[in-house]
């Protein structure tokens, strides 16, 4: 792997350097990352990228030329460099498994490391987790969308870079696409490459028909011919049939498929698949593609459309409609002399001050059905509150934590899933959403609530810090403002 | 370089392969590299990539563990392979450089190749292209709403993994940023990395004050305190002040800036400046960040917002407002007998239909001012009509040609240009351009115009298809569609 250990914001560094200076390595610092937000207003999250994040923390450390880089800044002495040289991940990660279903202000991942480790990490761990997730969530909305149909990421040449094309095909995959148009991900993930024609294939030849009946002799068994070069219905589709009754059908194959990617796709499908039907070939199948999001093809399917796949590029690979997944990294405890001190963000923002302290995430689920009823956030320490939850009106559920060990004193302790795996789990975890949290339009709010213990302590904290704000106003008033 | 060649649409396989199986491996093709619509209905787009493009093509190869992956999927017979396994770029590439103002449908790349190595690397040069010329423009946009002000690219963690982060801190710097927080983007490409510190550092102190003492300890030359931790006004800026006249002052330095990063930046930065003024801190710079954007900076400073520098993240490395730049690549012409037959695709869409054949394109400026006046696509063996241009009532000008060759027979016929260099060129080329041209809202439209020779042969071309269409179509319906 190529070292791009230095994908981390500057200050981190300088921050690490001042714990250094400061002689405050050793602190243990509790992190949570979170979001606050559903994208597109969405009503669920599907957590990912935790795999990527566990690549990062195992191979976490600076080269040689690291430091170097480092050692031309001017900033740093060279005990420090050298500290950094010998530095490795040595806390503890806690983490809720890549495909589970996850919403906002629910801790995704806690560290629990010395505070110069925890700090470096920050930014790999968030731009991991922030695309790996929003590009997820997208995919299995869009495959919802689909009702059952393929759904292809066509995306590679609108991502954002070459990492976002072959991690972003993973991530579609994961969250439910049958492949991809990007070999590479196949490759390195095993996940389908698919396709088959662009229209300069086409251009290149004297005209439509040949070009149709080049390739089929080249794919017999798998041909899918582009049909709206020309024109979809009078020269696309008509080639389309002549090539199959000409050469495939004498020759024992069937036409595998058709593809439109321009005009009105709802009416050219239910077109192409008449004349498709009337000419014998009921069995050929229609893909459509061109710009297509969650929210067109759910028109296109209300519509009547008879496609049978999808090819989603650029709305899913950069997920455009909502490009930024807005997971951050927050302070929520420091220990000292072994105790553990609750830390809270203030904001103007309500909804920007943090949950403090070190916590668990508590998912409760219908004993009968499977379905997730709600979830508890708890303190560390504190025993379930199942009464607390009662009060909220579920009786007959069972119980599961949602963060699991991943690494102790900076040894991996857990089993990577497969992609396959997290595919799986994935989709299973969906079906323990209710439909009305899944759908895409003003979906319901699904119930997260604090426990009362941990309430009670945001609560302490947010007090405690607005009284302190006013006593140092006003000392500041009389001591620094007047001074001049 | 980790290999990454397969980074690359199925579909150009397939192709490949359907070519190399009809013999028409050898043909030659051209194809063009342009784009459609100006971002956020801007009135320019900064070309950009063309350095990540050279370096695909110039180590464009199939590997043997490519060539295995390919074995298994099938498709696919061992001449093929081995095709494939000596396959290097022979062609020839036009382009226009790095850091130029460029037009929709104007060609940004065109090449010259054999059909097999012209389609082959059409994803990868799609995808550089894309993202890069995407984050360039977006940067100069938000440079530019800066009037002056220093702009940094701090994106890093919500980038679509880490390529993105990386190059899209380049293209930031192309565009005009001063600097980044990704530290790798300093150590691949020489990037000034900045930063100081984060509301954690803040937080894992006892208080804000002995959090800033202790930075200013470390950084006393290089100190700026992020101040809206607890509350910009009552805590935050005084205990920076106190800070900066305890410690600081005392020792000879001097505060060289605090960050606003929520609330109300334009009032807060009044109120702040003021504070910091009174307290002889007029040296001391006022930072800010949070979401911002070029629509959001120029608000600020049309408010008086005394802000001296924007640190600028999610909206400028995703591209939020815009995020898919929609970079094309068209089969315009195939050699056949050594002539060469322009081509052209059809598309309901008026807007979708290409300029078809083997092209150049030229710019006119005004030879007093340096001023962009109009740009020309002329075929490629025609003499510059200037005729035609003075039609359009320009008179005083000189011309120049956009592209330049940049490969031939494969071979590297281009001095690329340092990083600073592009950055360089693509502040001057935006001199040239009108400032209607460059505003945010409602832009002023370029002219960009056909010479009559191309526009008389995309006439003719559009004509022909249309009758073999109709042509097409009666023969159908009479020979197919009527055998059941």
């Amino acid at each position: 792997m190529e070292n791009k250990n230095l994908v981390m914001d500057y200050y981190q560094l300088t921050m690490a350097y001042s714990y250094f200076k400061q002689n405050k390595q050793n602190e243990i610092a509790y992190f949570d990352m979170f979001y606050r937000k559903n994208p597109d207003n969405g009503g669920y999250v599907i957590s990912a990228g935790l795999d990527e994040v566990i690549d990062y923390i195992k191979n976490f450390r600076f080269t040689e030329e690291d430091i170097e880089c480092l050692r031309k800044k001017g900033d740093f002495d060279e005990e420090f460099l050298n500290y950094l040289r010998n530095l490795r991940f040595t806390g503890d990660v806690y983490a809720i498994p890549d495909g589970t279903v996850v919403f906002p202000n629910e801790p995704l991942i806690t560290i629990k490391a010395n505070i110069i480790e925890a700090q470096l990490i920050e930014t790999a761990l968030l731009l991991h987790k922030n695309f790996a997730s929003l590009i997820t969530t997208k995919a299995t909305k869009i495959v919802a969308a689909a009702k059952g149909r393929g759904v292809m990421e066509f995306g590679t040449r609108r991502a954002h870079e070459v990492d976002a094309a072959v991690k972003g095909a993973k991530y579609a995959y994961i969250g439910g696409a049958i492949g991809t148009a990007c070999v590479e991900a196949e490759k390195e993930y095993g996940i389908p490459a698919l396709g088959t024609m662009a229209h300069s294939y086409i251009e290149s030849f004297d005209n439509e028909y040949e070009a149709f009946m080049s390739y089929a002799k080249t794919f017999p068994k798998t041909s899918v011919f582009l049909v709206d070069s020309y024109d979809t219905l009078k020269s696309g589709v008509p080639n389309a049939i002549k090539v199959a009754k000409e050469y495939l059908i004498p020759n024992g194959y069937r036409l595998k498929g058709i593809r439109l990617d321009s005009g009105d796709l709802a009416d050219l499908s239910k077109q192409a698949r008449k004349m498709l039907d009337e000419a014998g070939l009921e069995d050929c199948k229609i893909v459509a593609s061109n710009a297509l999001d969650e929210y067109l093809i759910q028109e296109l399917l209300e519509k009547g459309a008879r496609i049978d796949s999808f090819g989603v590029g650029e709305n899913l690979i950069t997920a455009k409609s909502n490009p930024v997944f807005g997971g951050v990294y927050k302070l929520v405890s420091i220990e000292k002399n072994n105790k553990i001190i609750p830390k809270i963000k203030l904001s103007n923002n309500i909804d920007k001050i943090i949950n403090p302290g070190y916590k668990r995430v508590y998912r409760f689920h219908d004993k009968e059905t499977g379905y997730a009823l709600g979830d508890m956030i708890t303190l560390h320490d504190e025993t379930v509150p199942v009464d607390e939850f009662k009060t909220e009106g579920y009786h007959n559920y069972y119980i599961r934590e949602l963060q699991v060990p991943i690494f102790k004193n900076g040894k991996l302790v857990y089993q990577v899933p497969t992609i396959e795996e997290t595919r799986k789990k994935c989709q299973k975890e969906l079906e323990t959403l209710y439909p009305e949290i899944k759908r895409i339009n003003n979906p319901r709010k699904y119930n997260v609530v604090l426990s009362k213990k941990l309430l009670a302590l945001k609560e302490q904290l947010l007090l405690k810090y607005k009284e302190q704000i006013i006593e140092e106003d006003t000392k500041n008033k009389q001591k620094v403002l007047g001074v001049r």
